[in-house]
């Protein structure tokens, strides 16, 4: 499926670093770029990982390391999905077979595994704004640093990205921008700027026109180095001239070169040398194809954005299926949300670029004008959200947790004051497993947790959730959140009928008389396992489903208090602020103080990447931990009048 | 100043309601704008509030009023400064003399408080999101009704304008934004939009042409509506034809009409009358002058943007001056930010807007190549301070408490998870008076603490600031937060040297031996004097002042666990999720049940404008209720062991 040499991978296997590749003949870069795409493929085949991405960067990433200086010169990658070139390239292919594995190579650059990561970037539209930070600090270091942002068409759509942007050519920078734009975030880009892109693409003949002539006279050597500058600064403007016309970038100051293929290694690479050592912010845009090289891949980028497994040569994705498995909680609520809007006209869906990811596109098929795909713009999408909320309609909000702490602010100041009846459903709550500290949804419970007039939910189960949903969406229910993790859940059977869950009130689950534990959301389930283990050693627990952390229980709160020297909580949210938090501050505050609260959550420090297994050891989160942690508390007794 | 006619405010005295206004003939309109504009002079120079800004929008208040049937109609405000006039056409009049005040007219529009106000507008650029929201409801309930987002090119520069702006032409509606340029924000509004927007006004003659003939056939008569519909249209796809440009707005399909003048309130109203009808989102750009009509505001419109009281004849502002009064905060922020970096060459400053709210400015005049303005663009602001820290620079980022929401996810993901050196200070922490719910910043704390690798600090005084400011920037001192008040300090003589606090570390303010007060930031002085109170009576309190809110100094609180009973915390944050919580959570994690802490903070439920002094009462968090809370705990000597 691609060509390939008798001798596979010659080249990629001489690059230790980028200085390597800076010492191949430019006319070998096509076959560099073959190598590195089947080293790609190939990998990731069996070792599954963001996949569609890094293939339609392969061109640009060695384009980018052979004419820049890095790790010098500093490229920011906007999300690191695409960055498995750029990790292979830079020193890291021999330990990319442990890409995304527990203490392996991480999921995305990050400048705690190598300096030519600059950037964290796990979450979109932010590499210009860090970029240009840069770019400001190499001059004010009177450094001839380069330093180049590499974002998405889909990353800006971000308002972040078009902040950075807005500011870029308002203070002394050289920052070079290139815009990836292949018409795609995960699902399709969507809103006003993919057409302003694609027509600058189409509009006019003049710039193939441009390019047709600049690389012509480059190919036969007419140009040296001086020359090829000239010409691009003379093409730029004679297109001002010529036509009038400013596009957006040019408008604010941002010199703008292309549309050129970003599949053509060789053009690239004399772009980029071109352009480099321009003064000013400018910004190269580049077409790409996501998958680029994979013919299946090409033809769905969303179903191969993160593939699973699949056989690098036929294309099959090896999917394990096991029938009566339990469902994904994402297509719990994507299934839920379209029975309820069936029944209820005002309910509309809305999600920021992650119909896929969060299973909206099940509402969408059946309801495509009632459920809304915003772009990526979290602070949009619950403002929105708010707007809609305010003539009538029941918006279902889902934002994956860790990316909704970009939407704060609006929660707050958009929704929260004025008890708009907007229903977040924030997925990928929790610990999230390969993708790490830039996605775990550790904060939300304690974020959300300060502020008035919010309805903090998180289910137990696949029951729980769908029952929170049809709670949720009852009229005067106010805003409304409900937070519930990536994967699988509990119960093949889940579709229960749907009924009014009890707002603020959690449920027994099992009695006891040693100890209490509290716990919420599905991280209970874990919670129930330990009870187990210790009954069948004679420790019998009573343990409580808390399902909202706000309003909390107080009867529950109560009830522990009389009867328990030791209650245990339990959370897959950070331990300080949250249910812990809570039920220890309900503890004080009722002068209960013969009780002892021992608080397990997420710690405080970032976790790192691994399988949700693995993490939640590490943390003390799995059933083990949780059993020795009451066990323990037992058997010493030590009760609270012995401080 | 103005042109008021003899019998003054005679036509606006008749409008109880837009629909007396919709009754006044066209040509008398300006006359009624004179007369709005002197009635808000008149008021604002004896009852302080925003200023300038509502001056600016007379005219296109007036003229949205007349042409769209309000309140069915919806008018969604960007930033409520601008709002006197819309409260006092729309029945408020009477009750304006209350603007601002404690249980009087707020200081935004509210929902809460009248029907015209249709979305709460404290923080910039969530106006057309909003709107889109209802828009979008109304296409889908079939309302005919028209949704207007009135938006300040300041605001434009924020990101979440951007993502409404992008998402506008994604969706079926008739959304119809006014772009309100007046080439300010507070201070002048910076980035390549603001050059964009001066390049659509200046670019070509064919705009006032077009603008001149237009006019011209509408005053002389020869149109009907119909004729005016299409005229405009016509000349919308003659501009597209003529110059083969579109601009990013057309670009992004929205359609485009002006710029044009808006204190023609007579022009105004037909150009509104023009495109109301018409299908599809769609922009009307029009120029204003902030401060128009009083010439001290429109010479200096920052200066006059919250002028306090002045003279409405003369434009003299009264500022009541005490000599040795201790400075605000936000000038000994300033003045220190020059002052360390004058010694320490890597040190920026970033603010989102301010300059002169923070009093940046300072730093700005003597360093403007070493302080950025990013424009209102909060999450850029962090993250363009984090690509600068990455580089060996130190920012200073200074924030808003309350705007600094809006970069939550920046400071997390940016920031924190590379523990990179930004020093971020975020003024207007606490109670902020009158500007009331949207802005007092109480969730910082709450909602910081849980993040790993920060360290959180509040000065109890300009000394403390200035130390504190001090210690942030020494070497590997990580991502670090102060947060300080709005208003003035408590020492005259501020400028003390230069010296590090150790980090995590409080001080003792008083010993004693009835009771334990723990305090952070400048609400520990209202905490002396609760102690001074109680003093006087014979309850002896020791009082510490925590100044770090993380790490938090764990001495102090073993020491007050070993000593006393009842340990009070006092803070101007949410009171759960602080201070009073980390107390909390570090007795029972430390097994010190004898220990009762009494959490004093702000309240689960936003809290309302007035002076700080009427608010703190309210929230009992005045010295009276300190004492009060004090003296009944140790009276009633209810101890750990009764419960």
């Amino acid at each position: 499926m691609i060509n390939v040499k008798k001798e596979p991978e010659k080249l990629l296997n001489k690059i230790e670093s980028p200085k390597d590749l800076r010492k191949i003949p430019l006319e070998d870069l096509p076959q560099l770029c073959n190598e590195l795409r089947q080293f790609i493929i190939n990998s990731l085949a069996s070792n599954p990982g963001h996949f569609a991405s890094s293939l339609g960067v392969v061109e640009l990433t060695v384009a980018l390391h052979y004419v820049f200086d890095t790790p010098y010169d500093r490229i920011v990658w906007d999300v690191g999905h695409q960055a498995a070139g750029h990790k292979i390239l830079t020193g890291r292919r021999d330990l990319f077979y442990s890409y995304r594995h527990f203490h392996g190579l991480k999921p995305f650059p990050s400048p705690q595994e190598s300096e030519y990561d600059t950037f964290t970037c796990g979450h979109a539209s932010n590499s210009i704004s860090a970029a240009l930070g840069m770019a400001v600090a190499a001059h004010r270091h009177h450094e001839k640093r380069h330093v180049i942002a590499v974002i998405g068409d889909g990353s800006m759509s971000g308002g972040l990205a078009f902040e950075g942007l807005n500011n870029a050519s308002a203070m002394p920078n050289d920052l070079l921008i290139i815009l990836n734009d292949n018409n795609m975030s995960i699902d399709h880009s969507v809103g006003g700027m993919k057409h302003y892109l694609h027509q600058l693409h189409t509009s006019s003949g003049y710039n193939r026109l441009r390019y047709w002539a600049s690389q012509h006279l480059l190919r036969i050597g007419w140009l040296n180095e001086e020359g090829k500058r000239k010409i691009l600064r003379f093409n730029n403007s004679l297109k001002s001239v010529l036509t009038g016309q400013k596009n957006v970038f040019e408008g604010m100051d941002i010199r703008y070169f292309g549309p050129e293929n970003g599949h053509d290694v060789i053009a690239l690479v004399r772009t980029l040398q071109s352009i480099r050592d321009m003064k000013g912010p400018k910004m190269l845009h580049i077409h790409t194809k996501k998958g680029k090289g994979f013919p299946a891949a090409e033809k769905d980028a969303t179903l191969w954005h993160a593939p699973g497994k699949f056989n690098p040569e036929t294309g099959e994705r090896l999917q394990e299926k096991h029938s009566g498995e339990p469902p994904r909680y994402q297509d719990v609520f994507g299934e839920t949300l379209l029975e309820l809007a069936r029944n209820n006209p005002n309910i509309v869906g809305v999600t920021p670029a992650m119909p896929t990811g969060c299973s909206m596109n099940i509402m969408m098929r059946e309801m495509p004008d009632r459920a809304f795909d915003v772009g990526i713009a979290e602070g949009h999408a619950v403002t929105f959200s708010a707007g809609m909320a305010k003539e009538g309609l029941i918006p279902f909000c889902n934002i994956y947790s860790a990316f909704a702490q970009r939407a704060y602010d609006n929660i707050i100041h958009d929704v929260a004051i004025d008890r708009l009846h907007v229903v977040f459903c924030f997925d990928r709550a929790g610990i999230v497993g390969e993708d790490g500290p830039t996605h775990h949804g550790m904060f939300d419970m304690a974020a959300l947790r300060p502020i008035p007039n919010l309805t903090i939910a998180s289910p137990l189960n696949e029951r729980e959730l769908r029952c929170l949903m049809y709670t949720a969406q009852l009229p005067q229910s106010g805003p409304f959140v409900i937070r519930y993790p990536r994967g699988n859940g509990v119960l093949p059977q889940w579709r229960c009928p749907l009924e009014a869950l009890p707002i603020g009130k959690g449920q027994l689950l099992s009695d006891g008389d040693d100890a209490a534990l509290l716990t919420i959301g599905p991280l209970g389930n874990t919670g129930s396992e330990a009870v187990e283990m210790l009954r069948s050693e004679g420790i019998n627990v009573c343990h409580y489903d808390m399902r909202f952390l706000k309003p909390i229980d107080t009867a529950i709160l109560h009830d522990v208090a009389m009867r328990f020297q030791h209650v245990f909580t339990v959370e897959d949210g950070v331990r300080n602020g949250g249910l812990g938090s809570a039920v220890t501050e309900y503890m004080q505050d009722h002068h209960h103080f013969n009780v002892c609260v021992h608080r397990m959550g997420m710690p405080d420090h970032f976790v790192e990447h691994g399988t949700p297994h693995e993490l939640y050891q590490t943390i003390h989160l799995d059933k083990d931990s949780i059993a020795d942690e009451i066990r323990n508390a037992i058997k010493h007794q030590q009760t609270p009048h012995e401080s």
